[in-house]
């Protein structure tokens, strides 16, 4: 059954990419949808700001896959990345692959792209319109009624819906109204660290400068480089660094000495000239984390992707969970008939705990990122998990391997790999008391040797 | 030096108990002072919804003293309480002590009453005008800039201001608009339990009918009731529960039946006919826990009071550490002669963390109240900590009067607690390492009788 008997009057608050798809779910179940964007079309203009390259993987794929999007852009446009790149400061570089077992890949796409394909795709269906230009600047969640203002025209008009849909992400206005009702829990969490966009450009023959089957990363400790490869053979570099060192760099020979010392091998690749002038034409930009609870209001509100979860950008799991919220969504639709006094609570009661440990699990990926990947401690591990992957692929799947190659529920990620840290603790110590037991055995055989040995001979 | 150099204009947003007192603040230092409060003024009005009564101690009676308040709120009116009454099921009574060493008190005050002796003592100082029914809908806080509405005449005013205090409440807009701009983190988070108020009437001849020097709690696990006595005679009663446990007090007869197997004796001194009627006439409430950080934006806006760290009411610090904020700011504007660009950020770099460390122990002290107090450890940890600080007062001062009877930073407090389990974990680690060598020196000794006497027998 594709097409419930229930045909719901659905408005989808932000024309980004969770919003584009979730339409293109709710029309082919029949729900007449309109979608308000605050910003143009993103396909009639030609810059939309700056913003991180995608890495689409399992969850995100599934999700296009059911509205027929997966070859198109994974195919056509996706550029498979089959691990991490480290660069060393002396410029060596170390690989270290994503699935050493099953040898998957993520896939470097750029937002623009994916969010004119998914128009595309919503606008195909004639239970679809689209609204641009349109700021919601008033809601009554509890009677699905909006104000919006065109922002051409500054006219205002009303919509009236069965069901809002908060795709408007992280600054969400649907959420921000939500925190105004009693019994929502909400927390925004800024880093202290902010971030930067660059770019490395394609070679003299129009071929990538580095290979582009990486995620490259410069790791420094306390900030880094990483650069995704895009399908013009240029890749999108972004700085992420403390505020209080971004704000050092004050002037061009600042940042080129910082860079030199820091990232000389990409100094290179991107050009002094372009390095000073892309970094100056730009203002480095916050990074901001989003958990609430719960995600709906009655029967007529419910949040999803950054408006529900926004999460800092270093597991990549940001677009990848906002689809997979819109795949959890469609099961239940399909589960309850599409009834959302049902459905709504259910989603909440089932995603907000996920979506929190994912938002944590991406915190301490940019210490991962930035620091432990330099480490030999985190090298060895890696190589561990990898080896018992290899032996027992049911029993042992590494941490990156079930975010990002399975739907496994984000809570049961981290429990599995704190049951992986309590194996490795317990087989440590294990491993620490036979060798103390040998070095007992050893010491006894000393004294045996020193006292037994010439009462031996004494009595020989 | 009361008076300093620099005369600003202070707008304050809220005319509660922290801006009615910081009011006063500014004005003795000369600055001159609007406050606009949302709310008829409180002197005109018989009731104004409901609240928990409020307990004073050490940091809300120092920053009274300040403005020459301490003595009318303590002496005149406050109501001596000397420690905790627990009323068991089966009716019996144990008094805890909140100090047994120096009999340290805290004072029950009404809410309303505080208030208007603050908004009094705020509108002697010429320097101060207060507006009531004046609603803050815009704020352009860089600017100091507020739009106000007139909630009788329903007319729009402005206000410019070179500082804005924030001391609008938990639900502040002051907070709310701040929250907007980057780099500000917050939350906003609600316990899964609410609670109601009821009263306890006077005796037939005016007199109380429980102790009044003590707060009494009826600790009942997963909820309790708790009263605090009013100079009338009167107690005022809280409920806290969860709203699961609530939401099934649907008739008279249930509400009957769930308080006469929790708390008969309460429901003797209530009435059956006066708990049904207050119970039935409000609607339970739900408790909001905020942190925000920073509390300033530059040196034109600050949070106060519950607007920057709303808590729940279980460690009766609430309205203390607002005064407290007070006193620190005071101090600020002292050392930087009122110069708000340096008064602010030190304001939020000293504050934010002591106060995320005091809603974080109101959170744990709910534990503490409706559950631990009835239980063995729990006593004999007070007994423990009660004999030490008698000991050496100086070196053992249990967490309580850190909190309640001293001035010391709320993180410190948690550190000091930290310490001591420390302690008692080491020192029960010692008792127990010796108990383990007497009992081995034991069965030295009985292996001995075993072995050795026979044979010591063999060769007498």
């Amino acid at each position: 059954m594709t097409v419930t008997d229930r045909k719901s009057r659905v408005v989808i608050v932000g024309g980004g990419l969770v919003g584009s798809l979730a339409a293109c779910f709710f029309a082919k179940r029949g729900h007449y949808v309109s979608i308000y964007e605050y910003r143009p079309d993103i396909r009639t203009v030609d810059c939309w700001g700056q913003s991180i390259d995608l890495a689409l993987s399992v969850r995100g794929r599934e999700a296009l896959r059911a509205v027929g999007l997966e070859e198109v852009v994974v195919d056509h446009h996706g550029i498979a990345m089959r691990g991490r790149m480290i660069h060393n400061k002396n410029g060596s570089l170390k690989e270290i692959l994503y699935d050493g077992v099953n040898q998957n890949c993520i896939y470097s796409v750029t937002r623009r792209y994916l969010n004119i394909v998914l128009l595309n795709a919503a606008e195909k269906y004639s239970e679809v319109s689209l609204h641009f230009n349109k700021k919601v600047v008033d809601a009554d969640l509890d009677d699905g009624k909006l104000t919006i203002l065109d922002t051409r025209t500054r006219k205002i008009e009303k919509a009236k819906a069965d069901l809002i849909i908060g795709a408007d992400g992280a600054y969400s206005i649907i959420r921000r109204t939500m925190a105004k009702k009693p019994r929502f829990n909400c927390s925004q969490t800024y880093i202290e660290h902010g971030y930067l966009e660059l770019f490395v450009p394609s070679g003299k023959n129009n071929e990538f400068m580095m290979s582009n089957k990486h995620l490259h990363i410069w790791p420094r400790g306390e900030f880094m480089m990483i650069a995704l490869p895009n399908d013009n053979c240029t890749f999108t570099v972004n700085l992420f660094a403390p505020f209080l060192t971004l704000d050092k760099l004050k002037t061009p020979q600042d940042l080129l000495n910082f860079c030199e010392e820091y990232f000389p091998d990409l100094v290179e690749l991107i050009g002094r000239q372009k390095l000073v002038k892309d970094y100056f034409e730009r203002e480095p930009k916050p990074l901001i984390s989003i958990k609430c609870k719960p995600y709906h209001v009655g029967k007529t509100t419910l949040l999803l992707g950054d408006a529900a979860h926004a999460m800092v950008p270093f597991y990549a799991q940001g677009m990848n969970t906002g689809f997979e919220d819109v795949l959890l969504l469609d099961e239940l639709m399909e589960r309850y008939n599409s009834d959302f006094s049902k459905v709504l609570p259910k989603f909440s009661e089932l995603r907000c705990e996920d979506a929190h440990a994912i938002c944590d699990l991406a915190m301490y990926n940019y210490v991962e990122m930035r620091d432990l990947v330099r480490k030999k401690s985190f090298l060895v591990r890696k190589y561990i998990d990898t080896f018992l992957y290899k032996r027992i692929p049911k029993t042992w799947i590494p941490l990156y391997s079930t975010i990002h190659f399975s739907r496994m529920r984000f809570r049961d990620c981290i429990a599995n790999k704190q049951w992986q840290d309590k194996v490795g603790r317990n087989t440590m110590k294990k491993i620490n008391n036979r060798i103390r037991i040998i070095q007992n055995v050893l010491e006894q055989l000393s004294f045996y040797r020193y006292y037994a040995e010439p009462l031996g001979a004494r009595y020989s």
